[in-house]
């Protein structure tokens, strides 16, 4: 089942009320699909998100956090139990320390949460899969938030990341993200193997976001 | 009005709904008292406890964000969409640069947040009352949860503070943390001339919450 | 004394031996000049720049470091010990705490050493100067590497903020940095009441840096 | 052939001349035994011990630096100039995030420098041979500076990194630390099958240096 995945990041328009009516409008989409649609808001719209809509909520981040302490950190325990359905780890605007990766990953199998690690090359994708990760988010940082999708950029680059995830752990997922824009780049992203795409500014930046977002449906339900 | 701040950092149940009732029984026992109580929730649940409940809500941090990125941080905008009435800034266990110091002061000013700056000494404190912040956090962290409370340990720490704030910003409220843990300590920080005092780790401790709630609210009707 | 400063940052061709050869042209400029030339090598050379030559040698940051721990950490102590004349704090790219900036100043005290601090505006720069610094740089992080010299796109900011300081620490001199790139920069900077300016790319970029050297150093000497 | 390690960390009495003596005084030993002695000074001072002595010598810690960038950054290229022999990849006092681990494991291949990981548990330890590193240092952060050696409290923990490695990767050698604070700790890891063992604060602390490593040195020579 093709997933296509959007990141508010800390972008305008996306926190709080604003972010909810956008998170409706691609529930509305979402429903007129086969795809999955999949929300990874600000962290203080977790809760709001996933209980006022019926999509998989993902947290942005989490924090490692020593018993006892932690003022300003996000607990894994946190986000659970406002409702989140998975974990971005190791996101390019928040990297993780090795040792958080391999806590995280495991926190978030201990919490029944989907993991997904994000990673810019094959070498550090390998590395990961050793962790047994759910799924690998692959975008090179040069790509994102340019309108110049790896897929046509470098699709070479992208059939040796998901051949070398099939060869080593074939149960995770793989996630495309970086410049995805077009329904175009997201039938690209499942030719080329990825079980999901993802974007950020390009809903945001849409001059008719519903109607970007039913090109996006029609691309998944295509697959 | 004598107030009284509860840290809930990342402590053991303290996230959701059982957040969610510890900050119910904090709202039970101050409305029995003259005293205000306020809440520093993890941030997944700062909408929890602002719509459930009638407690002022302060976030524990917020980050920079440069404009159309930030994954993974929580803008100023998204705490206060969530309902926050102020931002802790500075805590010791989330340092902020001295320059994001100064954009949060001024971010709360102009989304009317409460800015409260922890500092650990009247030579940091005096800096950062240029600033112009509503608040100021005294502590050192080597009395954060010892149960040895500053105000008995160094009273005369707390004098020099507490005067030299009255006489470089007289506007500015002094909360008082870093090992508060009884109403004897909460007696002695107003004695000494703090505005409010605040505990993390003695609430969630004690054996029974609401008793020692109670303790301090007394504490705070007899300012 | 006019003085002028050299950033070697990371860049390259300012590492070991190449980065002597630089720091040895910039000393023969300097000799021939009433001005004052500093150079702030990476921090593996601050020990071969203060031994091979007779320029004054800041570290470009220093961290802060808890007894008997601190792999990694470069301690004032170490820098002293290298030679250093001088330490740069709160670096737009190695941003301190609130806390370390306070300690840093206070170590350089202790160790005899130049405290520099850097600061991006009015606001900040009031505040460090409750801190007793020797030096304030200030300059804008919109500037740095541009070309655009502040001097020249904003100098009511630099007579402002150079305004601010005689009022509020006559003795803490003014190091403005970001974008200076010509002698006719340098001499601007003075002319605005700067005590000092410095550059980083500028010098490196140059394609004959002797020949730029000397520029900067006639306007050094016309001060 | 075994190797010894001494972590100078930012220890007192270890930077500048302090610490050249202290690594003649390994030397010395050094020089009586079939052992080899590697040293990890403080950044300021890798090419005074590189050109002072015999002994190799490791850089504490890297940072990733952009091109035309990076005030306060220490860049591989420093270190490798400086006369480093080697490296130290995340360690737990200024831990690495996953693309910085990969990238200066690259990086040391590129500049003929030994890549020395520092990882805590087995799982850490697999992902990051996938990387093929020189050298993998195995130890858990609660036996830091405890004096009670990993190797005594959990000897079976020891024996499955090692055979892990051997089994993944068997050219990376493994590099005990953690409380290993004398000769028969030493021997201990040997006979477990480490190829080389380190300490940080044991040697500082002793009570007669020399004679601590004499006795280390003869652990050395029996292997």
């Amino acid at each position: 089942m093709p997933v296509f995945s959007h990141q508010f990041q800390a972008l305008r328009g996306t926190a709080g009320d604003a972010g909810l009516e956008l998170a409706r409008t691609i529930e509305a989409v979402h429903r007129r699909t086969d795809g999955t649609f999949v929300v990874a808001p600000q962290t203080p719209d977790i809760r709001l998100l996933a209980e006022g809509t019926s999509l998989s909520v993902v947290a942005q981040s989490i924090d490692a956090v020593e018993p006892d302490r932690g003022n300003g950190q996000v607990a894994i325990r946190a986000v659970a139990a406002a409702g989140a359905d998975g974990v971005v780890i190791n996101h390019p605007e928040s990297p993780d320390t090795l040792a958080d990766v391999e806590a995280f990953v495991a926190g978030c199998a201990s919490f029944d949460l989907e993991s997904i690690v994000c990673v810019d090359s094959v070498e550090v994708g390998r590395a990961v899969l050793t962790l047994d990760p759910d799924c690998l988010l692959f975008e090179a940082p040069s790509d994102v938030a340019t309108g110049r999708a790896m897929t046509r950029q470098h699709p070479e680059r992208v059939e040796a990341f998901v051949s070398m995830v099939e060869s080593e752990s074939p149960r995770t997922r793989v996630l495309l993200g970086g410049g995805i824009s077009s329904a175009a780049d997201v039938g690209d992203a499942f030719d080329l193997g990825a079980d999901a795409a993802g974007a950020a500014s390009a809903f945001v930046d849409a001059a008719d976001p519903e109607a970007w977002l039913s090109s996006i449906a029609a691309a998944l339900v295509a697959e």
